[in-house]
């Protein structure tokens, strides 16, 4: 399979770290969203939305949206599992996911922000949009991890929810969101202890050099 | 099992969808959130993040984020199933309704709203964002439609992608969007001639009357 991503975009940070907890071999092609490379028409005809992450298929298709990639990842390569076994245990992990992947991150992503822009909304005050989003969302976040983690965010395995929660705290420094989660930090020290999440990680990538 | 839930919520409608089509006997307490009942401690004892839907278990156990209970009430009650039995299928209807959940909902729900209002954007200005994002989601949604639509969204079945759809259209007519999707107004017509997605619709609960 080949994953076409680019190496901030947090989603595709998503799936670099499911493709590396699974130890799938796959192809990379980096694209600059700085420079558009996400609207070439070559890319477009791959993945009509313009948006990364897209894996394409060894038998061609194309699938998108990080969280749909990962449950199809986590189903053709079952070890080591993305969720739990029990059916209460995977809905615990699917909300935790769902807690960033709906409602931190695509309030903070660059299409959300520039339309801010676009609204009259001035420099300091889309970053300190962002940074709000990000702060209201994670102590949400960290106030849940009372109640399901062990060394990560459910239990003491690395789930889908571990997987969006390391990139969301990427933006969460990027916008110099305050950090004070104590239970999130030891959760995302206990990732970075995997190679699979340190390998993922923008600054890891050929691209960031 | 109890939903706890409110009428006009985009995120309780996908779950009464979901709860009717699998045939799920369950009670529902009806929260009206323009009276602030999401944040009363006896609703925030119960879910901490204040939002709606929750779903109660049986055993007591509080499942959160509509997305998350749709696939456990698919794994518990498997049929009819709400995604297809191939992988690469499941990961196109995920993907579907992710781009709902994850990219219109989320831009043009309460909460975005009234920050944007806190930002300084008008009344008019908030009205014209909403609006924007959904016609721009939608328009994705529709291109999308090309390639996977049958009777619904995917395919001949109902699936997540249609459950997420429907209650999406609701917010599209609210905020005055242009209906022009041939494609998602046929499979919501398809939708709505089942009694499940008939019964869901908010004009249809008892505290809309």
């Amino acid at each position: 399979m080949r994953l076409h991503g680019f190496f901030r975009s947090s989603a595709s940070w998503r799936v670099r770290i499911a493709l590396g907890l699974k130890g799938i071999d796959h192809d990379k092609i980096a694209l600059d969203l700085l420079k558009g490379e996400h609207r070439t028409p070559a890319y477009l005809a791959l993945n009509p939305q313009g948006l990364v992450p897209a894996l394409v298929l060894d038998e061609g298709q194309v699938l998108t949206q990080s969280l749909a990639i990962c449950e199809y990842l986590d189903e053709v390569v079952p070890q080591p599992p993305l969720l739990p076994a029990d059916a209460v245990g995977r809905a615990h992990v699917r909300a935790l996911a769902l807690q960033i992947a709906c409602e931190i991150q695509p309030l903070q992503n660059p299409r959300v922000l520039n339309r801010l822009r676009d609204n009259g909304v001035d420099k300091e005050g889309v970053k300190a949009w962002a940074r709000g989003v990000i702060e209201d969302g994670l102590d949400a976040y960290e106030a849940r991890l009372a109640a399901t983690a062990g060394r990560f965010s459910y239990g003491d395995q690395p789930t889908l929810a571990d997987i969006c929660l390391v990139p969301q705290l990427g933006n969460a420094r990027k916008f110099g969101a305050r950090l004070e989660w104590p239970k999130i930090l030891a959760v995302e020290a206990a990732c970075l202890e995997l190679p699979a999440f340190a390998a993922a990680a923008p600054a890891a990538q050929p691209e960031a050099q």
